[in-house]
């Protein structure tokens, strides 16, 4: 079992939080007692979306690629990467981390045998729109955008955009203002 | 000049939120005309305090780290890398775009002598809390967390915690639901 404030303490939330979050997966909790934790793991994992593995590919294998493509976190969540593309002749044909490493100029092609939910680029800002483009045209579902630049996509793709930029903002306002920070979840 | 709605088409939210937004920074747009493009950036930076350099260092330079000293959203926004810290002795004595990779027992002294204002870990989860410690010790005013691992951090610390594979998450739930993702800024 495992408490409301347990969660909270963890997350850095509050208890309160906690109970109203969970409250929208429905009722089964109890008061005084907590909730169990396989039962609580289950029911988050099924509403994100993550009881079952998603494959999905990277675009540009350079550092922010490469690392994203060891990151454990994916992994753990079911995020299984299942190839990655580069115009870098010297890391075409290598593999990182167990994922292929292909020619971009094969996307078209290789999404077709892989069919993967999920691409993430990370190649340099002038090329992003590019790459995205090749991806919506080969027929991608959804997209994770980490070049700092905003794309145009069409309105059936899932996209989300990653900043890694914004959190050093934020830290960046309350040492301006000398206030303790929220805490992030 | 630029409107309300084209800083709105950019940034993919809506006009609406863009104008109530800015107001919190005082009343500078002019109705139907827009706002002064070199006055609102300014007003923005000041706000955030990004008018100023903030130095940082990174104590990680494993593919994520090499990765985030190579970030070029950082130096644009004024965040400029002053140090970095690693274990591996290949890496130690090198530099990474322009910045010395230090022996990770060094934190103190270099912390002492170069005074930044902002600490990225990029270990591995297993080693994040020990890091934190050590730079909390030596005095750092803030710390951003990479390691995926909920850190205890000290309240007089400004700490933000980034998750990369949390919009994965959110595009996971989206695909699940197949309804359009929320757009993000």
């Amino acid at each position: 079992m495992v408490s409301s404030d347990e969660l909270a303490d963890r997350a850095g939330v509050n208890a309160a939080q906690v109970r109203k979050d969970l409250s929208y997966l429905g009722s089964f909790g109890r008061r005084g007692v907590g909730y169990e934790t396989h039962h609580l793991l289950d029911r988050v994992s099924y509403s994100l979306g993550l009881s079952k593995p998603r494959t999905l590919v990277i675009v540009g294998a350079g550092k922010l690629g490469s690392a994203l493509l060891a990151y454990k976190g994916f992994r753990e969540k079911g995020f299984k990467p299942v190839a990655a593309f580069d115009v870098n002749k010297e890391k075409i044909g290598k593999t990182i981390g167990s994922v292929r490493v292909y020619d971009i100029s094969r996307i078209k092609e290789i999404l077709k045998k892989k069919s993967p939910e999920i691409a993430i680029i990370a190649v340099t800002a002038p090329y992003a729109q590019e790459v995205a483009n090749e991806l919506v045209a080969a027929g991608i579902r959804s997209i994770l955008n980490f070049a700092p630049m905003v794309l145009k996509i069409p309105p059936q793709v899932v996209f989300r955009q990653v900043d890694l930029s914004l959190e050093l903002d934020a830290i960046s306002y309350y040492l301006n203002k000398r206030v303790p920070a929220e805490k992030s979840a």
